[in-house]
């Protein structure tokens, strides 16, 4: 079978402040910590420069948003570099007046800005604001190659795309990587917590196993607002198991070491990327098919 | 929100034996007690007519291969019509010499034959010798409309693609049913049978987490050769979780109420069709991206 190769993850759940240059700084602090754990690729949460201020409307809030590369990979190549470590370092970015994307910054193991991945689907619910602040992605979905291996990185609302994950796999991921902000809004809460973390968790884990990828998720933690972020960050691995993961406090930084020689192997034995009907998905494109 | 609306599932869970007309009369059997227990559309296995032949590659089982509409649908469509029940039928189809497919015949509740579906996606692996006998589907992804809702019939092999799902679920399915053959292997039981079991279900419970969809697995049960199938049918809800499910044993009847308004429900609060995008799935009709 496939020659023996690992990875570990380092999972990086905190809650934010207002001030932008604390959170850069408890990044920081917690990327440290997770690489004195064997953490390899280190994962920050969506937007973790910031509160996540899509919890209403209101045009003062694109004063956080930032050139990338800029201040973050500034403050974060060097560290990346220092400790030999991956980062996925997700930030409201400023593209020009007007133009503002929810993107992640990935940045290489020996400190160079690898670029970013912009956030193709963008959710608009209450409390959930942000077509009003996020342009759509218009990178498309490209696959970063990395000292620790290939990773599909994809932001929140991406996570319940099958055509997403399938499209990282299809451009040779290995990990799927989601940054997040979900959370519970409370008139909510009672009747369909438990279930709409259940359904947030599966969808994720079949990615991991239609595609034969692990699948890391990274949530913020802390009640902001009304809105309480679960946190319950995991990682699974390609059969759904979920195989590490954090409680719902706001902070906590979880590992995971991954079997990529497992996983050729899965993919060895259920190849099903051998078996698409490519010549019958056009359709896919539509909006519906009516 | 949405009107109340439901429908009730059977999932006739059984095992075969080498007589095709004994395992028509099983089923018939079955179908009259899943409708007394309430059922309205009733599934049966994958080439329920049939022991699992697909062990091994001989010829001469393609005696076995059956016209649709044929001998089942003679049988099953005056049955369907007294108990007012829709009938998803899986079974070997001849279509011509040296042409077979792997097939499912759908029969509406006031009796009439509908149409088929025909297996898009064909597995080949050691004891599941499909490529032998099954030309790949070449019906596309129908969508039937029948008396107790709009049904996406799938087969086995394709409960693993999110794009068959995801077809079903555009073309208007809000039930995605898939009868199935799937078991372990002596060699692989020990080690990945547990993990092999969750990864099955799970991906189709993303499925329906993906498409606000219910999902239901009908598998069939008892030991052919040295494939143990592993029974276990069940039905996920549109969060993913488990709300039906059969055990081991070779036979077994379940039936589940699905409440059709909390699924639409479910996709006014997460509209996920609205936001796909569209203009950049282009390489989902890719092999690979490279």
């Amino acid at each position: 079978m496939a020659a023996p190769r690992t990875v570990t993850l380092g999972l990086v759940q905190m809650s934010m402040v207002a001030d932008p240059a604390k959170n850069l700084e408890a990044a920081g602090a917690a990327i440290v910590e997770a690489a004195g754990k064997g953490a390899q690729v280190i994962v920050l949460p969506e937007l973790f420069r910031t509160l996540y201020f899509c919890l209403t409307q209101d045009t003062a809030q694109f004063d956080l948003a930032e050139k990338i590369p800029g201040p973050v990979t500034e403050a974060l190549c060097p560290l990346a570099k220092e400790l030999g470590v991956v980062i996925i370092a997700p930030v409201f970015e400023r593209a020009a007046p007007g133009v503002y994307f929810n993107t992640a910054a990935v940045i290489d193991a020996d400190g160079s800005y690898l670029g970013k991945y912009r956030k193709m689907h963008i959710p608009q619910d209450p409390g959930f604001e942000e077509k009003f602040y996020f342009t759509p992605g218009d990178l498309g979905f490209p696959v970063f190659e990395t000292k620790f291996g290939k990773l599909g990185v994809l932001i929140c609302w991406d996570q319940w795309y099958p055509e997403a994950a399938r499209l990282m796999a299809l451009g040779g991921a290995e990990i799927l990587i989601y940054p997040t902000a979900i959370g519970w809004l409370p008139e909510e809460k009672a009747e369909l917590g438990a279930a709409q973390h259940n359904a947030w968790q599966t969808v994720q884990r079949g990615h991991a196993v239609a595609n034969g990828c692990y699948v890391v998720a990274v949530n913020r933690g802390g009640t902001e607002g009304e809105t309480e972020f679960w946190g319950r960050s995991f990682v699974s691995d390609f059969y759904g198991q979920v195989v590490a993961e954090a409680g719902e406090a706001a902070g906590e930084i979880v590992t995971y070491t991954c079997d990529l020689k497992a996983l050729e192997d899965f993919r060895r034995i259920w190849p099903f990327f051998r078996d698409r009907r490519i010549d019958a998905f056009d359709d896919l494109k539509k909006r519906i098919r009516d």
